[in-house]
């Protein structure tokens, strides 16, 4: 199978900015992706980056400045499949999450993200396409449905977090103690559950 | 194993008060135990309610007025093992994610939810007891480290997702037909994805 995610290297993480500067984000957007990279290594899989611009990492990148689905639509029409297409800001994945993904069955495996997000996808079939804009999950049912293609959604709760508001960055500091949360607490920040919902807080 | 369903009858989910008024937010929260326990009774279990006041359901209702950790460690102190704790607001659960559930091993096998919570529990062990106040996964995983018990985390996204925010609501119209999305449906509220994060609206 082939392990392909994307990388928005330019200006990424926009949502997190009343939390963390420009810099903080970028930071925090590599550390991401080098927890996701390391993990699928972890499981014997070789993932490739598709970023907007150079970066470097141990793995094959190529840029493709083109949008989210041309970018994915060009992969899939390789026509390698399996083909496993991840998010890059996926933080809270581990080997044993990574290894359930891949070992489900169907034409498409999906798996769902919060607010209608498709977080991961498992395409078996040259007939599907993706479609990121809109209600994601729901566009890539629909695509399934009128292919005739089998879908199976793998209900995850760490694959289905991806970090992108500052109450995201909460699920990180709960349930990982991988780089993303490392670069987290080093620039000071931590849990405050003296509030109603428990809120990221930064030292002063 | 014993199913538990805590249920609290009193002013429910005011998390929703922008967008549901206090009769609504007394029937969502209906709608969605009666999703629960017609859920939980696919399986092949029963559950038994406690509620905060009496209420009409076609299962046991055991009224208990106390505080949730209070009537919960009563219950455990019951000796009865294992016994499951679900919330009532799990409205994306259905029979196949509550199987996967149960069919779990582990003197605690616990379901996180978003921010920290604890969204469904199971125990097996005497020497545990529960907290819901505070980061109650965190709490949870201290006690019964504390007292050498095994913890399996039940990674559901469907478990995962409680109910008690507007933005919850996108998650019921978007993954369930269900008696609660029905109940949404009815009352004139629809998924808006004109927005950049969907999100809900109202028939005028």
């Amino acid at each position: 199978m082939r392990v392909v995610v994307p990388f928005d290297a330019t200006n990424p993480k926009t949502r997190l900015d009343q939390v963390l500067n420009d810099e903080e984000r970028e930071q925090f957007a590599n550390a991401m992706i080098d927890d996701v990279i390391e993990t699928i290594q972890a499981t014997g899989y070789t993932p490739e980056i598709i970023a907007t611009q150079p970066i470097d990492k141990p793995v094959s990148v190529t840029v493709d400045r083109r949008n989210l689905d041309t970018c994915i639509n060009a992969q899939l029409a390789e026509g390698s499949y399996p083909i496993a297409i991840v998010m890059a800001d996926l933080a809270l994945i581990s080997p044993r999450h990574v290894e359930r993904f891949f070992s489900l069955s169907g034409d498409i495996v999906i798996a769902p993200g919060r607010n209608g997000g498709t977080n991961a996808i498992i395409v078996r079939s040259s007939e599907f396409s993706v479609d990121y804009h809109g209600i994601s999950f729901l566009d890539h049912l629909q695509i399934a449905y009128n292919n005739g293609l089998s879908v199976n959604e793998f209900d995850s709760y760490r694959f289905g977090t991806d970090i992108d508001e500052p109450e995201d960055l909460v699920e990180v500091l709960l349930h990982t103690d991988n780089r993303s949360a490392k670069y987290l607490r080093n620039i000071g920040l931590s849990l405050d559950s003296s509030t109603p919902r428990v809120s990221i807080t930064r030292d002063a």
